[in-house]
């Protein structure tokens, strides 16, 4: 390293973690362009939610450097480069996937205020605000409570612990890498910004995967890595549009409606491959039991929550029942996987579906086992939409672990959307 | 890296393998003060000997490449910097290791010149002259051949391959250090210089070491590390010094008593921690049996070849049986070494003797197992010298295996120094 650019290192008060708005999802700008089109005055709150209640935050992050990190994300604004290429990059082989006036709005944003308070070894963090701008804190907030609980381990490290650690954790990525390369026709993209253990772990890991699987690595969900690496940018949409839709209809039979208002209005927004039912909010067979015609002519389906071979049966059974061949559908699995689970998925679905992996966390931030007490294990943090005009939000998904929302509305919303016994499995990430 | 640096580097013609005349062992330095002292001229060849047959090192090598790094060492001289630090550092305690006269000339010092050709698959490469000049040789001579050949197999890995070999090799360093790191009372060295992967890789090594074990970390071999990160240099005599004395020896009487010539004019220069005696030039047990008294006072004994726990009972006997108490004396364990056999030994032996390790091959330059066909796995390369005033030198060892010379003065050496039937042992580095 040369002497200016250490000397500009100095400069920092901080060491940001999240250093560009588009270090992000490409589904939440995707969703964000959508939003701001369909129900832009709409006031939600987002809240973080941690699953994993043995991992007490709050007394491994320290206040302060964590507002540090929440007020540098505020400061950030869309670079003149990212906005040339958000503009003029093709997107699932289109050009001006964003609008001008989507893109008018995001080049003047910058994020909204942040509540943040200290409740017993936890911290609760709270976004409000219009539905546009609030959203995009989901992202960047999960990744800086993830890399600064790394960063207190790290910290206590020497410069050869370091060392190991990162050569054991490159020898397991890459493991699984040469595990997944012989699958035949596999498709596979990165879909872990949100718990990665870094940036720089993660842009290593999809430099990996580019250079271990070749075209059998389709691309990424950051964007700024996307931009960066010159790989494709993936995603399409996520739970919080059926939840804040769900959660602003006026009675039982709106509610019944808003999942398939949610798929109306990307309807008429996007094609091909960004055609893709998630259809686990409320259940996944009651929705597509209840689903218009028009929806089986859509690509695919994304399997979230519960079972994945089972949602991946449910899927092909529907399509074949509403006379779609599903050799031309794709199926794309996203919801806690590992290799294991990867390999055994595709033998087992490939040449009766298209199928596609959505590799999170488990490929960004598997330091599983590498320190004393397991203290680098990802652990099940999100950052949800809890409420949408003042009414709260419920999701119930395939995986009673996974649901959320008050109980009475849970109970209502199990009503409206038929939802009987479910399985109850286990959520690590 | 800044643009300077970058194309600083661009004017390098090669990427060069041994960049400085102490980038070599410590004890080679020694040796050769003793050498430039008592025998400064005798005319000696020095020939490598690749006991590995099975790797076809012309095949793998390009002579073009050997060659130009040969032709870089050539052009070495002793640095003010290298020079200096000779001069003033303190060796074992002893300030002005090096006396004024041997330094004068060593900075004037170029390396002769080398012949190389090629026989079938493999190389012949020697060196003929003055035996100060020509002994310095020896180090650099096989870490350019190991690394040329390790380079060849690296030439064809992408960029991420790489970065994984390394984050292997450097877990397996690590989890050996980890290993090493609770036994009490250890003290290990690192002897891994001739036969390193890269000097890089030694540096790093030694590094971690130094992380790792701490105190129990003594130094390093390498004179140029040793400077470098401010760590001990370490290494005494070796096979070299009585196998040129017994060359030179004018008859068999002469030749009986060579052994011990060696050690006397040692023990003239050197005192407490560098007087190790080298038993197993021509068989342990002879050699002690027929040792003069003032041996027994010497500080330790280095354990080469044969089995080590024999060699370490022979030596504590050898001491009891000449009134000498073994845990006033040293033990060093230097032969073939891993994590396994050290651990073994120190359990076997601390308590009853001083235990030390110098850990050479399998420390330095362990990559078994990590390419295919293990294309990086260290195999056994030796530089001897194989004349003296024209007489061919003879080394038996312990292990047959090891023994080397032409087949009659081999059978003459066996009867003069009493050697009877041995056990055969492999040898893997």
């Amino acid at each position: 390293m040369d002497i200016a650019t250490r000397v500009y290192n100095h400069k920092w008060k901080i060491d940001p973690i999240v250093r560009s708005l588009i270090d992000t999802d490409f589904y939440k700008l995707l969703m964000c362009q959508s939003v701001f089109r369909n129900k832009p005055d709409t006031e939600v709150t987002f809240s973080l939610i941690n699953r994993s209640k043995a991992v007490p935050l709050a007394d491994l992050i320290d206040e302060g450097e964590l507002r540090e990190q929440l007020d540098h994300i505020r400061s950030l604004s869309l670079s003149r480069g990212e906005s040339t290429w958000l503009r003029g990059n093709t997107f699932y082989g289109k050009r001006q996937m964003f609008r001008s006036d989507f893109m008018e709005w995001f080049e003047g944003l910058r994020l909204p205020a942040y509540h943040l308070e200290r409740r017993g070894d936890q911290y609760e963090l709270t976004f409000e605000g219009r539905w546009p701008e609030v959203m995009l804190w989901e992202i960047p907030a999960l990744a800086v409570l993830m890399e600064l609980r790394g960063r207190a381990v790290l910290n206590v490290m020497g410069r050869f612990e370091l060392q190991v650690l990162y050569a054991r954790a490159m020898t397991r990525v890459w493991e699984k890498i040469e595990r997944l390369r012989p699958l035949e026709a596999l498709g596979i993209a990165d879909f872990g910004t949100r718990r990665r253990h870094s940036f720089m772990w993660q842009d290593w890991c999809v430099q990996a995967m580019r250079e271990g699987l070749g075209k059998k690595f389709t691309g990424t969900s950051n964007c700024l890595i996307a931009m960066r690496r010159e790989v494709e940018a993936i995603g399409t949409n996520a739970h919080e549009l059926p939840m804040v839709y769900a959660a602003l209809a006026k009675d039982d039979d709106a509610l019944a409606k808003a999942p398939y208002d949610v798929l109306s209005d990307w309807h008429e927004e996007h094609e091909g491959n960004l055609r893709i039912i998630l259809p686990d909010t409320y259940g996944t067979q009651g929705f597509l039991d209840n689903a218009p015609d028009w929806l089986a002519g859509w690509t695919g389906m994304r399997i979230d929550s519960g079972d994945p071979a089972k949602g991946a049966e449910i899927a092909i059974d529907w399509w074949r029942s509403r006379g779609e061949d599903p050799m031309a559908k794709r199926v794309i699995f996203s919801d806690g996987l590992d290799v294991d689970k990867i390999i055994q998925l595709q033998q087992q679905f490939s040449g009766r579906t298209n199928v596609s992996f959505g590799w999170g966390t488990l490929l960004t931030n598997d330091f599983r086992g590498l320190v004393p007490d397991d203290a680098l294990a990802p652990f099940s943090l999100v950052c949800k939409a809890v409420t949408a005009n003042g009414h709260p939000t419920v999701k119930l998904s395939d995986n009673p672990e996974k649901a959320m929302g008050p109980a009475d509305e849970i109970a209502r919303y199990k009503r409206v959307f038929g939802v009987g016994e479910q399985e109850r499995l286990k959520v690590v990430v």
